[in-house]
């Protein structure tokens, strides 16, 4: 395969998991990848570890797109050069720690290196595009899309453009990410936390309330999510869950907002700190269901339990 | 089969949707259940209903137990006699309407049919069960047991004691829940909503939020449960997640507590209203996705999904 087979460059700019994982998801699509770090042997690293993970995904029969695992290997490379790194580019997915220094210094270079219309997206969890654009020539070309671990099993992508985002770039961005088979939102404006972790938070506040309060164990807390509620969410989202569980969203309000609003009534008001004593007697009741020698163990089987259901719902859809 | 090779008998007060997939999880553990409803049609009705349901478990391959569904079906039988219904019953499961005048009528009823060692429970999924079982002479037997729709492929059963439950009735209950296939938690004491509904609320709430704010969509709300946060809830909960998201859940809020903090500092207090404006505008966004007519076709998806995953997670624990 050559250049010319591809559909366009993916510069990523970080080689760690977050890197490698956003590798394998663009070559999936035939599109040709560029790697980049600063020191060539994480590069080298890198490389190895996309070939292998693209072999172990076509052997459990959960390799993405039409090309084998072998194809997609070949179409990613690395650079320790950032200005080759992002020549041609068409897209380019920072993949740095979560710093706000280090990432004003990346995307400062990248304003620098980039071509008129490469598109410039931060993985970042956190840290709204705002606080480290501002100030770049090519600003309304950045924004962020923060993506959920592991990306290629957990398909979600939080697009976040800063107020001066071309929202032209915002919606390529959704369609680009949409074509390698992720499931991108976009989030019309910045709030702190995005929408993730803001739901995610909402769920662990009830969860330190409950436990705080001495109402279940933590052991029973989780199972409320992966025996009842999670396998729901798994499928159908809060909103549409309403909806069908009644006649339409509008009459589950009428029959049953009223109850929400007195039950929600009694919530701790938020924030809410996650305090070490309490976190202290988790650990301990965690510890006895999976042993700290287990904890790889246990992350693995959660991976190749996402891996399946990811393959479940591409099925079924 | 003759009812001495059955396990022991089963009571089914209440002969709606509820109540059938209480039957159909107790006879596929090789129970004898009794389904009890004051209207003999609506008694005939379910026991057609129980059939044709284990007849689809066993040709979509899901029917739970070592029996046939042939079998299991001849373990269950109706009345319209709650005093028949009771005699020599190990537990009974209520399943009428959501009222606390209905509970206390059906409950008082309990309250004399029942053997000494009878347990009672019921499905009620917001009313506690010291509100209608106060004055009763059993009422160290009663409690409140509340499935997930659909039971059967949602295995998380709630239970809440009154503070007069027997802790040894509680344990029984549990017990018997898990033996029959089912995933139960124990509250240590009432709350209003119990656990479920105040997580899904916490959930709801800051969807509500995010909506009103005009941050996304209703459509893209959902997706992040759907597409991200409720794929990893569907099998590890709230607290694990946080436990292997770092090295251990001490060492996760050491790092990230504060962070969080700082977001729900930014939420909405609760309560929050579901108000009529925002639920029309979801509505409106929803049925362009489900048009109205295709409503029944979507829960038909949602259940064929939730029985997916069911099967894909017990083969796999």
């Amino acid at each position: 395969m050559t250049e010319s087979d591809c559909k366009g460059k993916i510069a990523i700019v970080g080689s760690g998991l977050i890197g490698q994982s956003w590798a394998t998801i663009f070559a999936g699509s035939g599109y040709s990848v560029t790697i980049y770090d600063i020191d060539s042997e994480q590069v080298t690293r890198a490389l190895a570890n996309t070939k292998l993970t693209l072999e172990r995904y076509e052997q459990d029969g959960c390799l993405r797109g039409k090309l084998s695992a072998h194809q997609q290997s070949n179409l990613i490379c690395g650079s320790n050069n950032l200005k080759s790194c992002l020549q041609n580019a068409l897209y380019v997915q920072e993949c740095v720690p979560e710093s706000i220094e280090m990432k004003k210094e990346v995307f400062t270079q990248l304003d620098e290196y980039c071509e008129e219309k490469t598109i410039m997206a931060s993985s970042s969890s956190c840290i709204n595009s705002s606080q480290f654009t501002e100030d770049l020539k090519h600003r309304s070309n950045m924004l962020i899309a923060h993506p959920v671990n592991p990306p290629y099993f957990l398909p979600l992508v939080e697009i976040i453009p800063a107020p001066w985002t071309d929202p032209e770039i915002t919606a390529q961005t959704r369609s680009l990410l949409e074509e390698v088979g992720q499931s991108p939102i976009t989030l019309n404006k910045e709030v702190p936390g995005f929408a993730l972790n803001r739901i995610q938070y909402a769920v662990i506040n009830e969860c330190w309330s409950l436990l705080q309060s001495g109402v279940l164990s933590a052991a029973d807390i989780d199972k409320v999510m992966y025996e009842g509620l999670g396998r729901r969410y798994a499928f159908i989202g809060p909103l549409e869950t309403m909806h069908l569980n009644a006649d339409g969203i509008v009459d589950y309000c009428k029959r049953y907002a009223e109850g929400a609003y007195n039950v929600s009534a009694t919530f701790t008001p938020p924030p809410i700190k996650y305090d070490i004593p309490t976190a202290e007697l988790v650990e301990k009741e965690l510890r006895q269901i999976t042993p700290t020698d287990k904890a790889n163990e246990r992350k693995q089987w959660r991976d190749s339990q996402f891996a399946a259901l990811d393959k479940l719902k591409r099925g079924s859809n």
